[in-house]
């Protein structure tokens, strides 16, 4: 079955102490469509501007992605420029320009509004409600966000929470949206506030999966190189909705895989800078990492 | 077969925002020893000072904690009190008096010389040394350590790793020692410094245990009130120890299950100030949140 992604399409300038990698390939949709590729058919939804290069639309097109929602306007693509420290965890904004995603508000094309698998990649959450609204017969939606919503458009997030079925945040926006600090705990006051599946991120200590059969504790996978870990997140949940979407039947009955998978395909993309690792990858590398993965858990 | 267990045995004033409770027994070799009896017989080595209450000692006893090799000095018992912040993620030594622990070498009594179990529990590296060059024959011989002596013994516990079968530390320690910001490459290094075992303990993330055949990445247990963190550390390489040493047979056979069981008896301790959670445990409590954390990681 087919995934519908919506979220930002850009352009990411990114430095670290040893490299500037001007104008890469980046957003949350395009993370999050390129990971879901390698399980399922992928429909994006996204704008990009009269800047946005040629290539970038075959990169998409090279991974299958229908590009019907993908909307070119006149003016600036989304950009983004930041800088990591040395040891790549902290990391500062340079610069964004919103262009042409600022107030965009599309009218989906009809073909894309029955997709089964919804990933609402991290955006502005009125995008995020805008999109779910026009989607039909849906069976499965999850939304991804971050510390910015919480701080700048809280209610609209409140409003996103009781229509989804899955959230994820990270560690410390899940502490940040219930000011509670045992994460375990937190993740049941997320519950209460809509969603019947919550995930929460913790980069490399893994993450934690809440369903209504319980919990499951996910490792991330080991790597020994960190390039770039911009679009992690994005990848992890784009690979997770793929993978989802590619097992069909019950959800409960898939997800702890899915959560697996998401996390390795993350993994690659974090060996590389903005998408040039993720592309390089396959479903089988993938794979040979879940089975990698299996037996780096196995007690 | 037999654990033989050296540390500190302290009295411990632990403070929160919402109680205070004055002179519980502490102590690394305390926590180790309680945590290793659930699994295997023990040996405790320390010094204790003539305020040491008796109960303590009956709760030792009860544990079947062999104290042959406790000492009795006159003098005040090793003294530590110590204050955590609300969300506990911080603490403050408020007063340390090293009392009769300042400078204690002592020979041990020759029946604990052939312990096949060794657990050098966090001390000064100079006094773990000194322990172990009295003990012969030893199977397996683990060492814990923490950020002070790296900062004010190196030296000594440079000559330590070159010793012991297995280092334990956390993550931010890793860092600390070998300068290596990735905990994967960190654990490469520490090898290279002498031990064949590397345990890497992460809190609440789990732990990361490296042997020559490869990595284990290990979940703790989740659990959702924090009441006391103090002596986690020490639970759970005492627990791990104590079920290597029921396990017998080859070390890299039985290691990822001594390390889950350690995470289990360590997730008791934290829910309790002192000892007083881990001391009301049983081995079939610990037992079913074995079984229970196998369910919340499988795949």
């Amino acid at each position: 079955m087919s995934v519908l992604v919506v979220g930002t399409t850009a352009l990411d300038s990114i430095k670290t102490p040893y490299s500037e990698n001007p104008r890469l390939l980046g957003g949350s949709a395009s993370h999050a469509a390129v990971a879901a590729s390698f399980f399922s058919p992928v429909s994006i939804v996204g704008v990009v501007g009269s800047d946005f290069p040629e290539d970038y639309i075959k990169l998409y097109q090279n991974h299958g992605i229908d590009l019907t929602g993908l909307e070119r306007r006149e003016g600036q693509t989304f950009f983004w420029e930041g800088e990591y420290e040395v040891n790549m965890n902290n990391r500062q904004t340079l610069e964004t320009v919103l262009g042409v995603i600022e107030d965009w508000l599309p009218e989906i094309p009809s073909s894309l509004r029955e997709k089964q698998y919804v990933l609402l990649a991290n955006c502005e959450p009125k995008l995020q409600r805008h999109i779910l609204n026009q989607t039909q017969n849906s069976r499965f939606v999850i939304a991804d966000t971050m510390d910015l919503w919480l701080n700048i458009a809280r209610d609209e997030l409140m409003a996103l929470l009781k229509e989804i079925d899955c959230l994820v945040l990270n560690d410390s926006e899940a502490r940040q949206l219930t000011e509670i600090d045992n994460v375990v705990v937190a993740v049941k006051k997320i519950h209460e506030l809509g969603p019947k599946y919550v995930i929460v991120k913790k980069g490399e200590h893994g993450s934690i999966l809440s369903t209504p059969k319980g919990l499951f504790i996910a490792p991330a996978f080991p790597i020994t190189e960190l390039t770039d870990p911009t679009g992690a997140g994005d990848s992890f949940v784009g690979g997770l909705i793929g993978y989802l979407a590619s097992a069909g039947g019950e959800i409960e009955d898939h997800f702890r895989r899915a959560i697996i998978h998401g996390s390795v395909t993350a993994s690659f993309c974090c060996q590389g800078f903005g998408l040039n690792a993720t592309t390089q990858t396959t479903r089988e590398a993938i794979d040979a990492r879940v089975t990698e993965l299996e037996a780096l858990v196995r007690f």
